[in-house]
């Protein structure tokens, strides 16, 4: 099968198409003074140019996991989420609290989709 | 490639079946009143059930991620992850601490399978 | 699609490979009295020969999940990854913190690569 690389940068690239499965890095938002619903948004927004960029989009999400700074954060988190996942094509999803990389990160979100 | 998924709900799927290869939702214990070892037990049967109800079953696990919410319950989980795993066919695994959604939930794990 | 699976113990296999996707365990370092730069150059040597062990290697990650005990240890880390890393064939990432199995163990990688 063949790998496809998008955003190649010198420590990961944004996506990797193997064959007909895609894997995107985990995204993160580039406007860390937004609150957790607006860095999630802006992670969803991320994803789907991601996506997008490989032919793919977010009716083909096979599985998302979601790192929360603060697991407190969930419900908000989820309120965007919900509004924004295609319904009835819905991921398998795992959520965790974690530390982000850079203090100011509340979410990151990293999937792997069908191309 | 088809996509398949089974336990559609509207902020996630239980299972989503991508070609031959079966991505399960993290799988967390209803009886948060049990301590690790049972959680762990209820995790496990839990995910038997997703795994048949798309046609595949515990010896076709490829890779599994286990989030402890004390990593100190290591030992507790591994003694019954050891019992249940099908021997021979043991899949690639990672085991790290994170909190997780509801305070209650000692242990998630999320598994890809082949179908 | 076959299975294989190679380093088969009673908990977990090394690496498992699933048609033309390869899963690895999360590796981690020997050698704990290594600092976090150590303990990344002898983990990013393990996930070589695990590649190698099924035919595959560093060219080929797709994916890549790094859990780090210290989130402060993110650009000592890096420096490792960077010098590393096979240029132009860079895998999607994922960084997060997260306390692991041993409280020796300063970094552990997951890794999806293609056959």
């Amino acid at each position: 099968m063949t790998i496809q690389r998008v955003g190649v940068g010198p420590r990961m690239s944004n996506a990797v198409v193997h064959g007909d499965t895609v894997y995107l890095a985990g995204q993160v938002a580039d406007s860390t003074a937004k609150d957790v619903k607006g860095q999630t948004a802006e992670v969803l927004a991320k994803i789907e140019a991601a996506l997008s960029s490989v032919g793919s989009d977010k009716t083909k999400i096979l599985s998302a996991t979601i790192y929360l700074s603060n697991i407190g954060s969930f419900a908000d988190m989820n309120s965007v989420w919900d509004g924004w996942v295609s319904q009835g094509n819905t991921p398998a999803r795992t959520t965790v609290e974690a530390r982000l990389a850079a203090p100011g990160y509340l979410v990151e979100i990293t999937v792997t989709a069908a191309k």
